[in-house]
């Protein structure tokens, strides 16, 4: 029996199974649990079932939420007919952050990406599809990290979004705004090329 | 509202109080969880629930049991006269690997550490003079780690325990087995030949 408790030793195991979590950190962990205020720890194990109890997916845009359709798909003053695709409820943040899109989202939840043998049927193309069908939104903003597997799943969507007849764009890929020329990547630097916009 | 969901928002925060979890890894973590099923959550719950009611700390030794004393404390073919002192209980299951070991722990819940504000009146130091009192050990052993603060530690509960009159000595430092003379740093091969053992 690993630390002379059954309980612990589950509570390892436990933690070992959180995704990046090793043996020894999960120990480290566990400790800590041991260390903090009883009341700390319900409150945590509470915030853990809470989100299986509350969280759902909302139906139209598969962001997480409460109550579906989500606030963002409820909200009549953001525009219909445009739909930003990400990659994960968390990249809806980011471009909420940014205050420069009020139209709609869809959550893919993922990439395609065969070595990990995520294929379109893992993520939510085929909802996509349906929902471009059905809406005809007039653009659908492909907002997919600028990586290998983002740029083969921004490829596969233009090619079957292409002929619903709705213009597909990608956000642009560039220097980052306050970065220094001198130490871009050349593939960076050579997109910020191509991508250059006229100022006149 | 992070995440259009208060119940995930609290989860982040929750896993981002965990020692060495910032909030990036929070939030992948409580992901995790949302895509987990739900009677894996609950059991992870659970294990949290359990170990602050059951896990308790050995009023002998300061390891954790669900039971105290603990079963190395109340296992009368164990050497009472044999204290061997380790600064965590995962170190108490290091010693007992060995196989090495046939007498009695006394964790100490850390080591002296000034910088962290760590004195000894945080550590079960007076517990360990009050033991030694009263049970009258031939031998304490340090099994602190062989570091700064281990050092000192040691040093430190030597002096405490030397008028005692109770034998103390300290695991042996020199090279790992297996390891390579060509590659051991100075002061580990430096202690290593002041440490040497007559082999006849």
């Amino acid at each position: 029996m690993e630390f002379g408790s059954d309980a612990l030793g589950r509570l390892v195991d436990e933690f070992a199974r959180l995704p990046g979590v090793g043996r020894k950190t999960a120990r480290r962990l566990a400790f800590w649990v041991l260390k903090t205020d009883s009341e700390a720890v319900q409150r945590f194990a509470q915030a853990l079932v809470d989100v299986k109890e509350r969280v759902v997916f909302c139906n139209v845009c598969y962001n997480v939420t409460e109550s579906s359709p989500c606030p963002i798909c409820a909200d009549v003053r953001r525009a219909g007919d445009l739909i930003c695709v990400v990659e994960e409820p968390s990249d809806v943040l980011a471009v909420e952050a940014t205050g420069e899109f009020r139209g709609r989202y869809h959550v893919l939840h993922g990439v395609l990406s065969p070595l990990d043998g995520v294929g379109p049927d893992d993520l939510k193309i085929k909802e996509l599809l349906a929902r471009v069908r059905e809406q005809q939104p007039s653009e659908v903003i492909l907002a997919l990290n600028p990586d290998t597997e983002g740029d083969a799943t921004a490829f596969y969507l233009q090619k079957l979004i292409a002929p619903l007849e709705c213009a597909v764009s990608r956000i642009a890929r560039g220097i980052p705004v306050g970065g220094d020329l001198e130490f871009a990547d050349q593939v960076t630097l050579g997109r910020a090329i191509q991508g250059r916009e006229r100022m006149h």
